[in-house]
């Protein structure tokens, strides 16, 4: 199989995911300051944690040619991935020291924490159905938004938001990672056991996408 | 430090967990069935998560007295109260296999990986530190409701539940568990790093116990 | 593919491992005291990690029928086989805390390490595939020895462990544990990326195996 | 307590690990060139694993801080470390594929799953108590070679790995390791329970490093 099939047996998770009201508000600049301030810090956090699962991944690789490909991920992650979040929160006085202070919430807990259990529980393949989600997702919303007319791009505060996960960095990396991603699954059959064991992950990882898009939300009436 | 020192470091997470609304509706009987029907399915995925737990302080520990002091609960959790669960959902006809394929809710998944990777992550300590807010909060919470008389227990539908929680059975067996805890926590002093590190596990664990209970009332609203 | 086909795959190794000078003794009742009691030392801590090693299958099942499945092996190891060495220990004065306390050699840290980690890289195939060449062998062992009318059975110091590997208890457990295997194995063709792997892991298991014999041996030259 | 402490905890050991007979044929340029080739290749599989351990190092670390300390060690491990070993190899035809395809010796997989399992079971200082024998033991041989006036250094085929373990470079960036072990120790008592488990993983580990020369004098007679 390949990861399209992933996403094809969870068609409704996955829209709910892409399209979440999170995602349409960035897109029409209409999301409110403290929900997006919300999202930057626990997304900060997430992304601590996510370097752990690609850390993991090296762990978990049987090939030098594998570890090598998941080594990448964890540098930029604790690199420029982390600084460019730091740099945003820095408009509101937050330092590094105070993100990493943070409580994490429930959203950022469930995701993050499914993600390195899935891993460490079944193996490479397990965890990077886990980590597909995330990469995956967040680039088809990326072009999506681009792509769509109907983006606000000139008069929105969040439009480096969109240029950044619609931009051909974000999409490059991303496509390299999905044909690694494609590669291993190859040989599984999605009907298999083991096949209804991958979509599992992938659709369960994909629900903890949406919990995480929704308590940026929910921070306003809490 | 004790047990008790982890408490008094987050007074005000213990009480929105002990004391939370789904608690006090559970203890007047006014909770309604859809919630406790919820909760019941999502604790039944809980408790397969918490035996995986258990196991995992098997493989954590270091000597054959605490491996052996593991073991029981896995036994328990995979056997009886698996079991219980299996028995009460059994009154709307569902089966183990039902409850199985049940998904897991965002707060059955934020506590349950919360513990495993916080006990994978550190020592046999962090994940004992991780699994104590549930065992040592529900003897807490089932001493309180028979205690309280104000708690309705002629015409309650849950009093099997406020039974098995306050009876010395339960209780016994997390007294045992607490003083093994106890015991883990005496070399350990709470300002050093290592019980900062401790207190910021219990207290993340207890936060998501809270999203645990929140997620059987949301249910009528979703 | 099945278990034998793991075998079939490392016929020179499996040889080597079953037919090994240190069993070949033991059959006939010539091995030196101090080899015996070294290897027994060992086995018990072996044991213990091997404990350790059921309980990460329990940690790595993902249903509650392969939980429950890996249970009664913990259970067994920790209680029964543990104390079976002890008591044969006994008769030089040796207790429990005593063989706990003795250094691991380095076939018995090879061995049971390789298993451990081979579990946790993989999924609970990969760790079953390390584990198997043990109670697979043994069992094929104790066979051997009991229908190879050349073996020394009325005047052997080592008579009981023939007794007890070829016994039936043992036989039985072996034979229920390889049709878990092989259930686990069904889907896989030994050709694939995924069965080449497998192979590696049951090979390397089985290499160290053979370490471990030895070092029972050379205990006499150091 | 410091790192001193934990080798003052062995001495026995320490030595015997420090100033094996292959150490010493190493300094007089007598060891034999097999004896040499085994362990290159053993160190190359060794280095692969030694990278899988140092990326747990990132994945069990609770701080940004302790997650970049590790990055570096992965890196250089999966580029220049590895490296060095194909291109010496290459001498003999050997390419990297050819190193990554060789059999794991008995003492390789003792010392480096014994390092992944210490790390796994325990958290961050166990497996930097297990990871410290090799950096901060080969530094002190490379450091103990170099000052030692009856080390051959004019006509020794082995001369390229005194320059590389006792030169600068290697003993700096040792030097870095061990003010980060000794500042993750600090807090610990070599005499509560905990030191003395860290001691019990640093002593276990050395052992293993024993093992790892002497197999590769062993070459010789099998």
């Amino acid at each position: 199989m390949k990861h399209q099939d992933l996403i094809n047996a969870c068609r409704g998770d996955w829209a709910a995911y892409t399209q979440h009201e999170f995602v349409q508000q960035l897109a029409q600049g209409t999301l409110a300051q403290p929900s997006y301030l919300h999202y930057l810090k626990q997304d900060f956090l997430f992304l601590k944690q996510y370097a752990r699962a690609y850390a993991l991944a090296i762990y978990k690789a049987r090939t030098l040619a594998d570890m090598r490909k998941a080594l990448p991920s964890v540098h930029a992650l604790l690199d420029s991935e982390i600084a460019h979040h730091v740099n945003y929160c820095g408009n509101w006085g937050l330092t590094e020291a105070d993100l990493e202070a943070e409580d994490e919430d429930f959203g950022t807990v469930a995701y993050t924490r499914y993600v390195l259990d899935a891993g460490m529980q079944g193996d490479l393949v397990d965890l990077y159905a886990a980590l597909a989600p995330c990469s995956i997702g967040y680039a088809e919303i990326g072009r999506n938004l681009i792509a769509d007319s109907s983006t606000n791009r000139q008069d929105n505060p969040f439009d480096s938001w969109i240029a950044l996960y619609g931009g051909d960095e974000f999409q490059h990396g991303v496509a390299l990672g999905t044909a690694h991603i494609d590669q291993l699954l190859a040989d599984i059959d999605i009907n298999s056991q083991r096949g209804r064991e991958l979509v599992k992950v992938f659709r369960t990882a994909t629900r903890m996408e949406i919990a995480f898009w929704q308590q940026g939300l929910d921070v306003l009436s809490s």
